[in-house]
């Protein structure tokens, strides 16, 4: 063989095991784990397809929907995001981006790649939009789709988005939410809100591994879509062939490609774990979570990077770095001492804050006292000062 | 909850053991489905980039390639043929494919999508190109991309590629493969045969579950996507963001996407068998096995769709459906009563055939022995005759 055989392949796989407390992925519980060694069955095989449609009943309880067009995306929230804008776009349709953070960011990077006239309105980071401002921007553009960020999470903020949807149907114009770094972690109703496409990542909330992304298309962007005069410029992501994949359409499925099985399992059990819950209790849990971790973080002395606490998402919460600290070092320290991951900033915020997730399995009471404890413990020692 | 929670997910998860002999997916063995449940971590820890970088060079072995760029898509085979199509092609771009089964009317399909000129060369189903078939296609078209598919497994063709990479170099042509169903089950050589572009999937040979698209492209074939005039037409899909994340540039790694991380364990782990077993006698033990099944299935008085053993990949085998047998109620004869997966045809074979897979870990003398067996158990039931 003009190529050998590496030899790195020949160790075992070891694979260490950490809190993940930063923006996502969460841990999953051992249920989710389990699912996944659970024997591979073919992409078609009715046992897979009834998962699937078991999946998609979480999903429609998850999204508070009752959409027909409600499925997963196979692969991780940049393709649920890809998805959405491929598949509502045709070249030169205007989309009005809200952008507070680097997933507007992304969004208009790629709507631009996909031809769209993209129009973009700005808030600084760790700011959200009323709906006058998208009353107004809306007036302005008049775009076809108005894409939002429920939670922005390399900035914390929670974007509120009712009356938003209501506001779009006045002026024609499609609404997608990203709720990729919130969904399950607050109150969220795709129907009741007149919300029209929506995605989100299973590695968050959801606490299943990443590679899914489940997302929701309301009647009237399917009506969207299927007014377009130039074709889905992406098999993969054709929002027409996934739906009839995930029996969303009413007519016989096709084969379209092979789905991640085990992951279709994880999820399936990850969105089980949800449902034994209950939507209320999850959204209480993250809520208080949040609470505990805010006061706790100013009787360290620090201050959240959102001083309005109705504005942060209880999933991501952004700290201001002190002055004299150096961020990294607390980050280093978290992870060589404990083994536990909390994030710095990212985008518009790096270098500026520390971000703590509070997710799902991860989201407990006593997950956040030892944060706190470490926080401190790092807070106090000398080494970590930035001048040293 | 103006949705609520669903019965559905109230059930246990109940996954019956199938033996998976059709054309894809293949069962795991055990070591890979025990990799799913070992700890998540995040996209961007240094022990998930370390095993990125032992995918690699296992991918590098498997591919039979030095090239810089070699990752996966974060998705299934059919997402590493739309990062092909839609890396390489330019609008107007010329693509040329060699159809002569389902994936060539794919690629064909999504090319048109991204807006290519597409030309087509045809072979009926089961046979292959020859080296003056693509000279004369590539002197009438001058292509900018060559578009063939190692394995047919819609109809089980093998088509020989020696010679095609050198025809392509000589005329300004990039020459993209698509090998998810023969990689690692019969000769490749990406660098000595001069292929600027091959994907696989996992689900196939290397015995992992699907997920991944393991993929390479040429200095050659970069060059190309280095001097387009237009961005690439995704951000999921970009070649230059996976090479970064994978770290093939030679630049710090960047944010991108979070990989689906327990199908990387699961990749590495089937990586590291396929590197233990070694390509020559992975490659002998497809060809032996498939000489096996040949011979009992003659025996058995059937017929293989392809006449011509050399055009047969090993991977997968079509067998013609004898006149007054219902090829349906013999697939259902082999999953009723044990569990055993052969599948039907596709596309243009569809009706016609049967499918049979020979693949990575269920490619064996022992299922050689089982899938013939229940074959004449189910020829000699009255029952699956189609006329009762």
């Amino acid at each position: 063989m003009e190529v050998p055989k590496p030899k790195c392949l020949e160790k075992p796989l070891l694979v260490p095991s950490k809190l993940l407390m930063g923006p996502g992925p969460s841990n999953c519980p051992l249920r989710v784990y389990n699912a996944m060694k659970k024997p591979l069955l073919g992409h078609l095989h009715p046992e897979v397809l009834q998962i699937m449609d078991e999946i998609k009943e979480g999903l429609r309880y998850l999204f508070q929907t009752k959409a027909d067009v409600v499925c997963c995306v196979s692969g991780t929230g940049h393709a649920g995001m890809e998805a959405t804008i491929i598949n509502l776009l045709e070249p030169n349709d205007i989309i009005l981006v809200a952008q507070n953070g680097i997933w507007g960011e992304r969004a208009a990077e790629m709507a631009r790649r996909h031809g769209a006239d993209v129009r973009v309105i700005e808030k600084p980071a760790g700011d959200v939009f009323s709906l006058e401002d998208v009353e107004s921007a809306l007036k302005e553009h008049n775009p076809a789709v108005l894409f939002m960020v429920q939670g922005e999470s390399s900035t914390g903020a929670l974007q509120p988005l009712e009356g938003v949807g209501s506001l779009c149907r006045r002026h024609g114009t499609i609404l997608a939410a990203d709720c990729v770094a919130s969904l399950g972690g607050v109150p969220f109703f795709m129907d009741a809100w007149e919300i029209d496409v929506v995605y989100t990542g299973t590695q968050k909330v959801i606490s299943a591994p990443p590679s899914l992304a489940p997302i929701a298309f309301s009647g009237r962007a399917m009506s969207k879509v299927r007014a377009r005069k130039t074709p889905v410029r992406s098999f993969y992501f054709d929002i027409g062939w996934l739906a009839n994949y995930w029996g969303c359409d009413g007519t016989p499925r096709k084969y379209h490609h092979t789905i991640p099985v085990s992951s279709v399992y994880a999820l399936r059990e990850a969105l089980s774990l949800v449902c034994e819950e209950g939507l209320d209790s999850l959204w209480h849990r993250h809520h208080t979570c949040a609470q505990q971790l805010y006061q706790g973080l100013s009787a360290l002395g620090l201050q959240c990077y959102i001083p309005d606490p109705v504005k942060r998402s209880p999933t991501v919460t952004t700290v201001t770095v002190p002055d004299g600290v150096d961020w990294m070092k607390v980050v280093r320290y978290f992870m060589s001492r404990y083994q536990v991951e909390i994030s710095g900033g990212l985008g518009p915020t790096a270098n500026k804050l520390w971000r703590i997730g509070l997710m799902g399995y991860n989201c407990t009471t006593e997950n956040v006292d030892w944060v706190l404890r470490i926080m401190k413990e790092a807070l106090e020692n000398e080494k970590i000062k930035s001048n040293l």
